[in-house]
C-alpha cells in the first residue's frame, strides 16, 4: 500500500500498520511528537490500522487537533488521579475545550487544596508512564462492565447508544473509561499541564438532575506554552469587569436581592451618569432626537398588538394571572410599543417626519439565575433606547446617521478599534418564530446590507439573529474570555406601523404608513460600563473617572490650601477629592495610584506661596508644577473634549 | 317657654311652636330666608315643634348648614325632574357634600342635553313653588311604600335599618323620598343651581354592585355667588393638570398601556430632567450626597428582612408565586434597602457618618385602575430618594438639614407659601401595623417634634399617617380641587439597622449600630411637575420652560438671521426654536402666547442689520430691541438664578 505523506512524499508497505508505527518509520521524534493522524482528512487514533491507499499526516501538539487529544488525554489521567484520591467519585464526562478540558464527578466540591493534591497525583501517573489501550465490547457487556465498576453515569450514556454498536473504552492501569479517543499512547505524552478551578455543573446540563463538581484544567506540550498561557489568564482576571469592576466599587450584587440585578455604587453611578447625559445631550442637541419617559410596564393589552405576547412572552416578567385577573402587566422587555403612542399622541405630516425618540430606557428580561453574570447577562439594564419614525424615502440616510452616531460613540470611548459588524438576518427555516413573510425578510435585509456595502463596513451576515419584526446590523465586541456579545443594535421594522395604526399625511393629505428604525446609540449602560473596565483595565480616560483628581497635602499644615484647591477645581465641575489623612506623601501617592486616579496633586509650602500644584499623572507621570489656574484649564480642555490621553512613561 | 336667640334676646310663648313659625314671628325675610335652625346646638328642620325652653340659631344660607339644605332640597328636585323626565330610572341616594350636591340613578348615561332638560324641568318644579311635607311610617309599611313604588335601592337602605324603627320621608308633589331631613319648606327656595357634570358610580362605592350615574351639581341661594362659583370651577378646570399637561403635551396616557402609568411627552420629561437634574447636582455637589442606582426589584427575601413583605405586601407588584417558584421578585414600593446594600458594601467607620446617599429612583405602587388621577395618583414614579446613615448624635443637625434642604427646593420653585406642615405620628390604637414599642414611638415622635419647634415650623400631629417604621415630618399641599397630598417627607428611622445588621466603628472600635433617615428634597417628579402645572397654569418660570424661546421672522427673508439667533441661543443651552412657517407675524405671536413660550424674539430687516431682536415676553409684554448679546446674556442669568420672574403687564 501507497502512504502519501502531507509534504507529498510516499511511503510503501507491504502489509497493514498503525498511524503510530508509520510515525516512528518516519523518524523516532515525530512518534514522540505524534498525537493523532488525518488520515485522508478525517482525525484518527495513533493506534488505527492502516491497510490500504491513503493520505496521511501526522498530528503534533503543533495542530489543534493534536494539542486537543493531549488535553482529552490528560482529562482521563485526572479522572484517574481523582478515582485513586477520592475511590467513592463517580466519573460523569471529560472533554477537552477550546483552551483546555474539563472532568465532572459526582463527588464533595473540591477545595484549590483538593485540586493541588490532584495535581501531584497526576504528576505521578505520567511519570509511571501507563501506556493507553483501547479496547471494544457489545453494548450489553459494556453496560454490565462500567455496571460492575458502579459507574451510573457512564451505564447511562451507553443505554443511551443504539442496540447492538460496538463500545469502545479506553485504559491506562487501573483506570478504564468510555471513550471514543483519539489518545496519546502513553500518559508520559503530556509534558505540561494545570488545573485552574472547580465549580458545580448539572448532569447533562440539567439543572434537575445531579450536581457534578467540574475541575477545570489546561494542557500544553511544552511548559514555557503553560507559562505563557497562565500569565495571559492572570491578566485577563485582572481585567475582567465582574472582578475588577467589584474591586474598584463600581457595582455590588447582593444574594437576597438576586441574581442578575446589580447596584451600582456611587463611584459606578457618576460613570453611567456621565455616559448618560453625554448621550442624551448629544442625540437632543446635536441628532435633532426629543426625549420619552414612558412607564416600565404595560397591560397585556398592548403586547398583544406588538407581538410580544405571541413572540416573547417567556422573555418577559409578567405580572399576574390572565385566568384570574382583571388586568395583566408584563414589565416591558423593549420600548418600542410605548414609544410609538407618544409618536401617536398627536398627528403628523411628511414635514414632521423623521420623528426620532430617546430614551434612557429600563428594560427587564426573564432569565434564568444561573445565566446570570455581572453587569452583562442582568435581568434588568438601562439602554440608550431609540425609535425614528421616517418615511420611506428616509429610511437609507436615517439608518446610515444611527450608524454614523453609533460609530461617533465608539470612537468616542476609544472603542471603534474592538468591534465587528454582523448583519443579522431571520431564520429562513424557522419563518413562524418572525413577524412578515419571505419578500418582507428579503428586501429589508436587502436595504440594509445595500447601506453596509455602500458605507464601506466589512460585515459577515448571519441567520436566526434578527429581531422577530425585522433584520439589524449588530455591533459586536468580546469580552476578555473572548466570548461576543452585542453591544449596538440597529434596526429596521418596514411592518409594524400597520399593527400600531401609525400613519403621517403626505402632500396630498393621504394617510400613509411610515417605517420604523429601532436603535441605540451607545448600548446598555451596564454592558458599556463593563466593556470599559475590561478595555481600560479600570484606567478610564480622565473624564469618564469617577474621581479625576486627589489633592494630596503634603502635611496637615497645608488642609487650607488643599481644600482652596478642591474648591476652585470642584467649581469647574472637576470630580475632585482631598486625602487628608495624616500619612506619610509616599503612602497617599501609591495609595491614589492603586485607585487608578488619573491625576494626583501634590501641595506643599512651596505650591501654596506660588499658588502652583505639583502634578503627577498616569498618563506621564512627574509632570512638574504648574499655576493651578493652567492645570485646571487643562483637565477642563481634556474633560470637554473627552480626549483619550495616552500612556507617555508608564510608572510601575 | 323661652325661646334664647343668638343676639341673647328672648322670645316667650305659651304654645308649641314650629322652628319656621318662630321665624315668621322674628320676621318676613327672616322665615323667607331661612333653612334650618339650630336647638341647644342641634341642628334641626324648619318643621320642627319646639315645645320647651332652649336657645335657637335661625340659619339660613349664609350659614354652612344652612347652605347644606337648600343643596340637599335641591337633590330632591333634581331626582324629580329626572323621573318626570325618565320615569323608569331608579333612584338611590342624593347627599349635599362640600361644594354643592350629587344624586345617584340607575338609569342610561345622560349627555350634557340630558342635563340641560333636567335643568329645565328643575326650575318649572321651583317655579311651581311646591311645599316640602314630611311624614313617617314603621318600618315594614315603609319598605312595602319604597316596594310599591319600585324604588329596589331605598328598600335595600330601608331594610339595613334596625327592627321598629319608624323611617322618615319628603314628599314634594308627586315625588317621596326616604330622608331624615332637614328640607326647606317649599322648592321655590331654590335660588341658583346648576347640574355641572354626569359619571359612572357604583351603589354604595362597591365595584361589585351596580353601576349608577351620577349627576353633580350645585346650589347657592344668589344667582351672583352661582355665577362666581362657576368661574372659580372654570378656573380651576384651565389650571388642573391632568387637562392642562395634556392640552400642552406635557404627557399622555394609552388604554392599553393601563391607567396610572402616564407616558411623559418630550416636553414634559424636558421639564423633569431639569428638575431631576438640578436636584441631582445640588445634593452631590452642595449637600455631600453620593448618588446610588439599584435595582427596581428583589427577591422576597430582602422585603422579609425589611419588614415590607409582612407590612406593606398588597401594596406591591409580586413576581411570581411563592408556592411554585423558585424565586419569587416584588417591584420595588421604596429603595429604603437596597440603599442599605449599599452602605453595607464596605465596612464604616465613625468619620464616614454621616453617609448621604440619593438616588432618582423609580418606584412602583399596586394600585386598583379606578383609583388613578394623571400624574398624581399613580401606578409608578420617580422620586427624588434618600437615606443618610448617621450616628444617633448627628441626627438632629441631619433632620434639620434634610428639611432645609426640602424648603430651598420649595423656595427655588416658588412653591413655599402653599404648603403645610404635618408630624405624622404611628397609630397607638393599632400597634400590629407598625414596627417598634410604644417607648419607641414616643422617643423618635419626640425628636422630630424637637426639632419642627426648634426650627419654628407651624404643624399639625396626626395618628396614623406615619411609616410602619417611623414617624414623618409631612409636607403637605392641595391641588386645585383643595385636595390635600404629601408632597415631601422625611422620616426618623432608629430600629431598621438592627435588621440589616447596619453598625460603624466607633472610636473604640466597637459596632455601633446608626439611625436612618428617610427623605426626599423635592418629591415624585410626577407629582411635583403636576403641582407646577396647577400652581402656574402652565405659565412655568423660564427655567423649567420646555420652550423658552420662540424666534419669529417677519418674512422667509429672515429665515437665515433667525436660524443665526437659534443656533446662538442653543450654544448658551437655551431651549430655543424657530417658527420658520409662512404665516403673518400676528398669527405666529398668537400661537407662541398660546404656547406659554416666556419669550418671542421677532426678527426682521432692522434686527439683521442691527444684530438685534424685538424683545415680547409673557412677562412684560413688549421689551423693545435688544442687541442679541444682552438678551442672551439676560435669559442665561434668569436661567442660571431659577428666577420666578413677576407678571408686569399681564397681556390678553
Amino acid at each position: 500500500m501507497k502512504i502519501t505523506l502531507k509534504d507529498g512524499s510516499v511511503k510503501e508497505y507491504d502489509s497493514a500498520k498503525t498511524i503510530y508505527e508509520i510515525a516512528a518509520d518516519i523518524s523516532e521524534g515525530l512518534a514522540r511528537a505524534a498525537c493523532a493522524g488525518e488520515v485522508d482528512g478525517e482525525v484518527k487514533d495513533l493506534r488505527t490500522v492502516i491497510d490500504r491507499d491513503c493520505s496521511l499526516n501526522i498530528l503534533t501538539a503543533n495542530d489543534k487537533e493534536g494539542l486537543a487529544v493531549i488535553r482529552h488525554t490528560a482529562s482521563h489521567v485526572m479522572a484517574e488521579a481523582v478515582k485513586r484520591l477520592y475511590p467513592e467519585a463517580k466519573i460523569a464526562i471529560g472533554p477537552a475545550i477550546e483552551n483546555g478540558f474539563y472532568y465532572d464527578f459526582q463527588c464533595e466540591p473540591f477545595s484549590r487544596e483538593d485540586l493541588d493534591a490532584i495535581e501531584k497525583e497526576m504528576k505521578k501517573i505520567i511519570k509511571e508512564g501507563t501506556p493507553l489501550n483501547k479496547f471494544t465490547l457489545p453494548r450489553k457487556e459494556a453496560i454490565q462492565y462500567m455496571k460492575d465498576r458502579q459507574e451510573p453515569f457512564k451505564v447511562e450514556l451507553i443505554e443511551d447508544l443504539p442496540e447492538g454498536s460496538e463500545i469502545s473504552f479506553y485504559e491506562q492501569g487501573e483506570f478504564t473509561d468510555l471513550c471514543a479517543g483519539p489518545h496519546l499512547m502513553n500518559t508520559k505524552g503530556i509534558k505540561a499541564f494545570k488545573l485552574l478551578s472547580s465549580s458545580m455543573a448539572y448532569w447533562r446540563g440539567d439543572e434537575r438532575r445531579e450536581q457534578l463538581q467540574r475541575i477545570y484544567a489546561t494542557a500544553f506540550s511544552k511548559k514555557d506554552e503553560l507559562a505563557a498561557y497562565l500569565e495571559h489568564l492572570e491578566d485577563i482576571k485582572k481585567r475582567d469587569h465582574n472582578k475588577l469592576g467589584r474591586e474598584m466599587e463600581l457595582f455590588a450584587t447582593v444574594d437576597v436581592v438576586g441574581q442578575g440585578l446589580p447596584l451600582l455604587l456611587p463611584k459606578g453611578v457618576k460613570m453611567v451618569m456621565k455616559l448618560q447625559r453625554w448621550i442624551e445631550d448629544l442625540e437632543d442637541k446635536e441628532w435633532g432626537y426629543v426625549r420619552t419617559k414612558t412607564p416600565l410596564m404595560a397591560k397585556s393589552d398592548m403586547y398583544k398588538i406588538s407581538g410580544h405576547w405571541d413572540h416573547y412572552k417567556e422573555g418577559m416578567f409578567v405580572l399576574g394571572d390572565e385566568q384570574k385577573d382583571k388586568e395583566v402587566f408584563a414589565l416591558r422587555p423593549m420600548t418600542c410599543p410605548f414609544q410609538y403612542y407618544v409618536y401617536k399622541n398627536a398627528q403628523r405630516s411628511y414635514r414632521d417626519l423623521p420623528y426620532r425618540m430617546g430614551e434612557t430606557s429600563t428594560l427587564f428580561r426573564k432569565e434564568e439565575s444561573g445565566e446570570m453574570h455581572g453587569l452583562t447577562r442582568v435581568r434588568q439594564f438601562t439602554i440608550s433606547e431609540g425609535h425614528l419614525v421616517v418615511r420611506p424615502d428616509q429610511a437609507e440616510e436615517e439608518l446610515k446617521g444611527c450608524l454614523d452616531l453609533a460609530n461617533y460613540c465608539l470612537r468616542t470611548l476609544g472603542l471603534q478599534e474592538d468591534v465587528t459588524y454582523r448583519l443579522s438576518k431571520w431564520d429562513p427555516n424557522n419563518k413562524e418564530k418572525y413577524l412578515g413573510d419571505e419578500h418582507y425578510w428579503e428586501s429589508t435585509q436587502g436595504k440594509i446590507r445595500e447601506i453596509l456595502v455602500e458605507n464601506g463596513v466589512e460585515f459577515v451576515e448571519a441567520d436566526g439573529e434578527a429581531a422577530f419584526y425585522g433584520p439589524k446590523i449588530d455591533i459586536q465586541a468580546k469580552n476578555v474570555y473572548g466570548k461576543e456579545d452585542t453591544m449596538i443594535t440597529i434596526q429596521l421594522d418596514c411592518a409594524i406601523a400597520e399593527n400600531f395604526d401609525m400613519y403621517y399625511i403626505d402632500q396630498n393629505g393621504d394617510k400613509i404608513r411610515p417605517y420604523i428604525i429601532h436603535r441605540t446609540s451607545i448600548g446598555c449602560y451596564e454592558r458599556t460600563l463593563a466593556w470599559l473596565i475590561e478595555k481600560y483595565a479600570g484606567l478610564f480616560p480622565t473624564w469618564l473617572c469617577p474621581e479625576q483628581v486627589r489633592v494630596l497635602p503634603i502635611s496637615e499644615k497645608y488642609a487650607d490650601y488643599a481644600e482652596q484647591v478642591r474648591k476652585e477645581l470642584a467649581r469647574n465641575d472637576v470630580d475632585v477629592t482631598v486625602d487628608n489623612r495624616s500619612e506619610k506623601i509616599g503612602f497617599k501617592i501609591r495609595e491614589a495610584r492603586l485607585s487608578k486616579v488619573p491625576y494626583m496633586l501634590v501641595v506643599g509650602q512651596k505650591e501654596e506661596e506660588e499658588g502652583t500644584v505639583s502634578v503627577r499623572s498616569r498618563y506621564a507621570g512627574d509632570e512638574g508644577t504648574k499655576a493651578l489656574e493652567d492645570f485646571t484649564d487643562a483637565i477642563c480642555k481634556e474633560i470637554r473634549t473627552k480626549e483619550i490621553r495616552k500612556i507617555e512613561n508608564q510608572e510601575s
